[in-house]
């Protein structure tokens, strides 16, 4: 994601506090209080422009979501999005970092995890900085329900690659692998920013849906 | 696989019982004694015209080869390549149905299974004849080694998908995935006659390594 600054930033997100939660360690454990429903909680790690949240929450009015971006200049596009689209129930947006996700949920806060077009992170010594690395999935495994969902997609050969196998290591089961997404492209399936641009030069989009086991 | 009528094939076969081992059933659990030593045994199951088994047998000297294959008008054509090879030593075929594999090993009697190019059976009532099945795993399980391995090639993106899924439902161990072999090259990459033909076409081969673990 290139950063570039906006310096109106700031002032934007601090003025739509209903969107982009100011105080999301408050509501560790009780995220429903802010939905003021208890419907299960979905949330993309790293979610940049918005496009594919905002697009899952018109599409499924019955799930929450809380999109995650660390970075002002570019959550304020989702957010901008997110006024366009005149604020809907479902969807809130957290300006905090991914790595740090046990400081805003608690186990069983979250029912789903969404990773879509992360970081690739290819030098191997940054392989722990990888969002499907070890460490991340013991992270998502400390807020997720019992059998909760890890649903992810990219462009990036390698990292699809690392990520099969690092979800395979960790005793994740695997319940869809599609290495070829748009030639199957399901009616549901909502694109985000990177997904347009990369299938749209005919590059195939990885996909795969895992979740958590008893241990 | 292409099956011409070769009259000539039986006949063929039959004068290289040194090659094609005429009783397969008289050396369960003791493999050592075709080949003369005690060095691990690996398999392909489907060896069609036996380029890959060939080539391994060539490069790892002190690894034992069985390719097996049960059509005679495609098997002749491996025979005929090991006989101009000089019959290396370390290498044997059999003509037997890849399903029937209990009849010809026991546990322990082999350390590594091949699969390359398998019928993919894309219809979904077949499969249960897809090589990658649990069916076929629990048989690959009962005459492999303890953590015995399966190496996995194939340009079928649906049956390279349905194999990840199935192995990693099977408790298999992922030791490495490749979306594009040939993006990579590996130096002792061996090719099959189809990987020839399909990677000029410029598709990606996928390939991968797993092994059974402890239940």
């Amino acid at each position: 994601m290139r950063l570039r600054n906006k310096p109106w930033a700031t002032e934007y997100i601090e003025a739509h506090p209903d969107v982009i939660i100011p105080n999301p360690e408050d509501y560790k454990g009780k995220w429903h209080e802010v939905f003021g429903n208890p419907n299960p909680v979905h949330i993309e790690v790293g979610t940049g422009k918005g496009q594919f949240v905002l697009g899952m929450a018109k599409q499924n009015p019955d799930i929450n979501y809380i999109g995650i971006e660390l970075f002002d200049s570019v959550i304020v596009s989702a957010l901008e999005r997110v006024v366009e689209a005149e604020k809907p129930a479902n969807l809130r947006l957290l300006k905090v970092n991914g790595a740090k996700l046990q400081e805003y949920f608690t186990k069983n806060d979250v029912s789903r995890v969404y990773l879509n077009f992360s970081d690739p992170w290819p030098k191997k010594r940054h392989a722990k900085r990888r969002l499907t690395h070890e460490g991340f999935l013991k992270l998502y495994e400390s807020i997720l329900i019992d059998k909760g969902e890890i649903h992810f997609k990219t462009d990036n050969r390698g990292l699809f690659e690392y990520s099969l196998v690092s979800m395979n290591h960790y005793g994740m089961r695997l319940n869809y692998v599609s290495l070829d997404l748009h030639a199957e492209m399901p009616e549901d399936n909502i694109m985000t920013e990177y997904e347009e641009k990369f299938s749209a030069k005919g590059q195939p989009i990885y996909r795969l849906e895992c979740q958590f086991t008893a241990k």
